[in-house]
């Protein structure tokens, strides 16, 4: 990597940094901005004027029609998947609910039989042709869960294709997540508890090798319960592993206790949360991932955000690509919803695909400050607020992970 | 060009041909399918086994997980914009209303300040940009309005922008549409009817010198009345140009009449809608294109789309593409609102972003027939459904205009 350093000039540059934010600029935002890279981080944030004549030396990106924001992260996503669940889609659109859905065959175990059949390279090939397209809408972070393996050998052979495709630094940057809690698999023939065990059990080899930083569970109604959630999330605390939960999608079974008691990094969907759900969050610190391509595509009313925001919940953003109910691979897409459906403001919706993310996920990105990755976007947008309108097509000049292009505009 | 005939073969071939279809493949799909193309045109359409054995000479592109569809066709934009009103969009976002939005600066009005503004050259540069993003997603034909400048000069120049960048066969094929009628400039000091007989003059050079090919005027409470509208669109019809209308987006105001009367191509919005117009559309054969990522951003309900059924009207579905209303590059992605967000079935919407689209537009493509162009899309999704999903991202494998390669994955 060339040791000359960088220097982005944007019209705007929306920092995201606390310390930066006032009133008027909740994005900590800075008119004629510029961020100078040096390495793989970012050495100083602060005025365009000031930092051309300090740095001479500097190789220039001028955009001054552009906006500069730290790389997006997506927090949550079921992106190694492999196969299409597209007439299961249709069934949906045309009035399909669940059950006839699983009856026809479709659901999870629909890619479970897919992701099973499918070689470690098919996985890894897949993968990282997601997150390519990803990379060129922005996104420098991805959360990956497995979940469509629910044996030991397949939840593994997902994990293995997420760290294949996190040694490649051309791509976004990958924070891998166990999920064998994501459905019962036919040979557990209805025992929940059971499966639960031997996933506790299947978690030791993966955080001993290092698969998994956090490990995630689907609680909901017609899911699996707390008890036996907590079977496998507290044995993941126990191996060092963070935890994240699917919780209140479809009701609200003591996931939000659970969480808050296990201090989880997040809860995600959050469609039906009580007041009082809200404020044991609040307390804990446990962000609420907000997940509005499922909602859309569930036709689902939104959760409620006004309880969330008054109990202090830190939001999240996030795609949920995968292949049934969030059949996206676009996070932008995401936060237009999130604004348009859920009544965000644009600067929640950029946090909680920033800065908020990246804290849900304890990554150091998501903020544009000194000594932070150099991991961030050149939108070929003029404002926060342009990115996020439904445009369906990438619209960024230049993406970079560690001060490193992964895409840019053809 | 090379005089190779070229065959195409796919998991699954989306002919969109009337006379293929059957109850049980309204799109008249074939599996297994390949089309011959021969020059510009196809020559052939059948079962891939067939074409193979009767080809050997051709050069071959297999995809048999892909599915081959005619090229997309968006029969509504207002893609000739430059500038950006995501301000506005916030705003919107943030419950602003119409007359608010107008109040701060915003609406058309800020558009015909920015085109006026804009030369020629930044015109078509921005175009170009544009057109070649909505390539990528599959489009290969797209009708562009002209209607931000307002003024004879610069609704001439938005047209001879769209004619410039018309002339580029790597692009989507192009087909201009004069809007003079889409807001009052404010020189125009409120005299609506002034206005109009002006715009009836402009059209008369405008078709002389071929700078469009259809006219529209948008007829709504707060636009133009079917009174105004008829002095233009009549004068349109005399000089052999096709009447499209923006109708019935906020209120039925006579536009559906007006229509219906005039034999217009298409209306276009439709949200508010009554049973006796559609029956007047349906007789007239007026078809209907729904615009589903304007009433998305607008928060409205979906239009009577049974009662459009009902009345036998045929339905297009176009994304609208504007900086206001429908800031999207994203046709794929209005099929996607059309399907969850207006109940369209999945043929529904395919066939109203080809066959009809097309039709509407008097474009003898939007089929995968012998003789008709070679402009297709050879999708990297397994069937049709997956088409309509909301991926966010292209997710083609490679799209010919006139059986030229003018996008594929990178």
């Amino acid at each position: 990597m060339s040791t000359q350093p960088k220097l982005i000039a944007a019209g705007r540059v929306v920092t995201c940094d606390p310390g930066r934010a006032t009133p008027q600029e909740p994005l900590g935002a800075i008119e004629q901005g510029a961020v100078l890279i040096e390495g793989s981080c970012l050495a100083q944030v602060g005025l365009a004027a000031d930092l051309l004549r300090q740095h001479p030396e500097a190789a220039r990106i001028e955009h001054p029609d552009g906006t500069l924001t730290p790389g997006l992260v997506d927090a949550h996503t079921h992106a190694a998947w492999v196969g299409s669940r597209a007439r299961e889609y249709a069934m949906r659109m045309a009035g399909a609910g669940y059950e006839q859905i699983a009856q026809a065959g479709g659901g999870i175990v629909a890619s479970m039989r897919a992701v099973r059949a499918a070689s470690l390279d098919e996985m890894v090939r897949t993968l990282v042709a997601r997150l390519r397209r990803m990379a060129a809408l922005g996104v420098t972070a991805v959360e990956v869960k497995s979940g469509y393996g629910l044996d030991e050998a397949t939840e593994r052979r997902q994990l293995e294709a997420v760290a294949r495709a996190g040694e490649d630094a051309s791509l976004p940057r990958l924070v891998p997540t166990f999920l064998g809690l994501h459905a019962l698999p036919p040979e557990a023939a209805g025992d929940r508890h059971g499966y639960a065990r031997r996933c506790a059990e299947w978690i030791e080899g993966i955080a001993r090798d290092g698969l998994a930083r956090f490990a995630d569970a689907y609680v909901d109604r017609g899911a699996f319960s707390a008890a036996q959630a907590r079977i496998v999330l507290a044995r993941a605390r126990e191996l060092g592993l963070g935890v994240r939960l699917h919780a209140g999608q479809f009701a609200d079974v003591g996931a939000f206790e659970l969480a808050a008691e296990l201090g989880a990094a997040s809860v995600d969907h959050c469609e039906h949360l009580s007041e009082a759900a809200a404020l044991q969050l609040g307390e804990a610190g446990v962000r609420a991932a907000l997940l509005p391509v499922a909602s859309f595509t569930l036709g689902q009313a939104p959760p409620p955000v006004e309880t969330l925001r008054r109990a202090g919940v830190r939001l999240v953003v996030a795609s949920d690509a995968n292949p049934g109910t969030a059949p996206t691979e676009s996070l932008p897409l995401a936060l237009a919803l999130g604004v348009r459906s859920y009544g965000l403001s644009v600067a929640e919706a950029l946090l909680g695909a920033t800065r908020e993310a990246a804290a849900s996920l304890g990554l150091p990105t998501g903020v544009l400050r000194p000594g932070a990755p150099a991991d961030l976007v050149l939108w070929d947008l003029p404002e926060e607020s342009a990115i996020v309108q439904p445009w369906g097509v990438p619209r960024v000049r230049l993406v970079m992970r560690e001060g490193r292009a992964i895409a840019q505009a053809s």
